[in-house]
């Protein structure tokens, strides 16, 4: 039992509250002595971010935002920041949006304060991304982490709900795969698995009533979790994957990601099952409260019926992901979003040269060309996979 | 379910690694770019810091520490940086040290890697302190919190077991007393139950072998988390109680703690059912593996025997605590450590007007007379107090 290692927490004020974003804006405005507020807001947010800026003392609202945050657009945004002097950055909208504020943030330094309007997680995380010519750059600066991030569960009450489960889903993939990504330590692991938590009960919740407010408060909840986990951990093996079948199969971002999920888990839960039944209880697996299952079973060997073997932590993991998939309709078959097995062999290749060295199972073209035969027919991973031993050199 | 509440994240820095102390500390100074450290150390633990800080620009090597921070200590350690010209505070040792090295923060703003040899888990927060004539001053400040703590359980493998024991249900307090303090919100749980966590293993693993190493690297780790929980936490009614105890009645420090935290557990967890469950399986509460348990149920049932009834999360809390408790031969009894009958009216009526709003259970005389008593005679609350209905206005 071995504990080495390294962990960066961001310092970063949270103000969680359904309907509090305006009190919540102006004290975090207070906070911050600020008299000259930028607020960047695209223009299908203009309306709510005046209303919840209202009594501010905006300088500016910047409404030309735009997707990736083209380095031009991020120019001009800096420009007019330094023409009207402003002290403070208000960002009010999804992950474009917060992404022009860390933009301009970046060069000046100016503090954030981020209002987000989506669950794309990127205002808890100190990562920048701008494009030029299509080319996107990327990269790591304490300057662009809001100093405060205002969720407020009203802004994201109207999301569609299969948007909701998409993000909902590509945010719980964070989640599983900060387990075992090169960061992977303790803290990022029990932050990732109270995100895994919170994302099941939202998710459930959300679709089984889109209004339900307190569900859309455990989704940013959660979504904030696991961009704060994953931002820490990296990339494990399930992005590796799913990167691969995005960037050379073109296969849609958030579908690939529900779809190849439970495969990943399937393979690397048998090597951390301390982690793995965490994980499943996370995921909501029904704790196995003494009494109710004594009776159950009870009842089932009094009548004669086979009792329910003791579940492995990692067949449960799995078994809980299944379900929850399935509860929200969630794509079960990579053939479903347009791969197909001619695709397996070229994946196995690009993924095995990129899988991470931290992952808990040695990842060879074998397991590999499983695991995606498996997610291309949708063969539920019924029990988790046997751990492939390490391959001789060739 | 409602998730109103504010969260500050303290950014720093940590590092855990037996035996790697002198390495994570060599990195720490690289990346300061530090030319003139001063190293912060008190006279018994001059020869670790000299040896851990060998090969490191060290301008001077300052040992006049003192328990409690006398402000004469602190001024002559702020003229030392001074002379020196220093630009990285280097501290190495337990609460003291760290103290004096927040001291000295304060003032110049100098940032601090903070090297723990004990379990205080000052490093891990933006809380300073100084005494004067005998009163002491505390405060908060940003420029306090240690930019990076080096944890290296090489360096806690001496202490004594009782000491240790004293310190980890110390720690073990502030993580139960986080889950309902004025500022409890779900990341603060998360972090307090993870922290209780791994204090249950370290405790048991380093009661049965004082040298394992593992054992006390999760301690470190558990006092960690348990400073991070409880400084953002606040004082809940555990701390109230034991403030009173202490310095009403002058009860030792650790042991007062130790006594009184399963009596106020028992009577909140009623209160808070999903935490209480949660803390009983953070404190080693056996998970009722469903196989397992239903097969026993099933037997007994065939054989006429009684089905054990489902345990209630806050019954399994309490027990899990107590079991804990008995396992590291901890006090059981205030009588045992020089609390009377006579003093519990003056103790009910001190704790009673300090008791937080927060509490999930109104706090009331007639309760903390039943609890107090109870915690008196060492009679183990064997199921969770019932909650009080709130009292008449009187």
């Amino acid at each position: 039992m071995s504990l080495t290692f390294t962990h960066e927490t961001l310092g970063q004020r949270v103000l969680f509250g359904a309907g509090l974003a305006a009190g919540h804006l102006a004290a975090e405005v207070q906070r911050f002595d600020a008299r000259r507020v930028m607020v960047i807001a695209a223009a299908a947010e203009r309306e709510l971010a005046e209303r919840i800026t209202a009594g501010l003392p905006v300088a500016l609202l910047h409404d030309d935002v735009a997707p990736h945050v083209p380095v031009g657009k991020a120019e001009q945004a800096r420009a007019a920041a330094a023409e009207h002097d402003v002290d403070l950055l208000v960002s009010v909208g999804g992950g474009s949006t917060t992404g022009l504020a860390k933009a301009v943030a970046l060069t000046t330094g100016l503090p954030i304060v981020a209002v987000p309007t989506t669950y794309a997680g990127s205002e808890a995380t100190n990562v920048w991304g701008m494009t030029e010519a299509a080319r996107k750059t990327t990269g790591v600066d304490a300057r662009v982490l809001p100093a405060a991030v205002v969720y407020d569960a009203d802004l994201v009450l109207t999301l569609p709900v299969e948007l909701t489960v998409a993000s909902g889903l590509n945010a719980l993939a964070h989640c599983v795969d900060s387990l075992w990504a090169p960061g992977a330590n303790p803290i990022n692991q029990t932050m990732a698995l109270e995100g895994a938590r919170a994302l099941t009960v939202a998710l459930r919740g959300i679709v089984a009533d889109p209004t339900n407010l307190g569900a859309r408060e455990q989704a940013l909840y959660g979504c904030y979790l696991a961009a704060v986990a994953f931002a820490s951990a990296g990339s494990g093996l399930h992005h590796k994957i799913c990167h691969v079948l995005g960037g050379t199969f073109d296969l849609p971002h958030a579908q690939t990601h529900a779809t190849v999920l439970p495969y990943v888990l399937a393979l690397n839960a048998p090597a951390v099952p301390e982690l793995a039944g965490r994980l499943a209880t996370a995921l909501g697996h029904p704790p196995a409260a003494v009494g109710e299952d004594g009776r159950a079973a009870a009842a089932a060997m009094l009548n004669g019926l086979p009792v329910v073997e003791p579940e492995c932590p990692a067949a449960a993991a799995v078994a809980a992901l299944n379900r929850l998939r399935r509860d929200l309709n969630a794509p079960a078959a990579l053939a479903e979003i347009g791969f197909t097995e001619a695709g397996i062999p070229e994946a196995v290749k690009r993924v095995a040269a990129a899988a991470p060295a931290s992952n808990p199972v040695v990842v060879t073209e074998k397991n590999l060309t499983v695991l995606l035969t498996d997610a291309l027919r949708g063969a539920a991973p019924t029990r988790p996979y046997q751990p492939v031993p390490a391959p001789a050199t060739h």
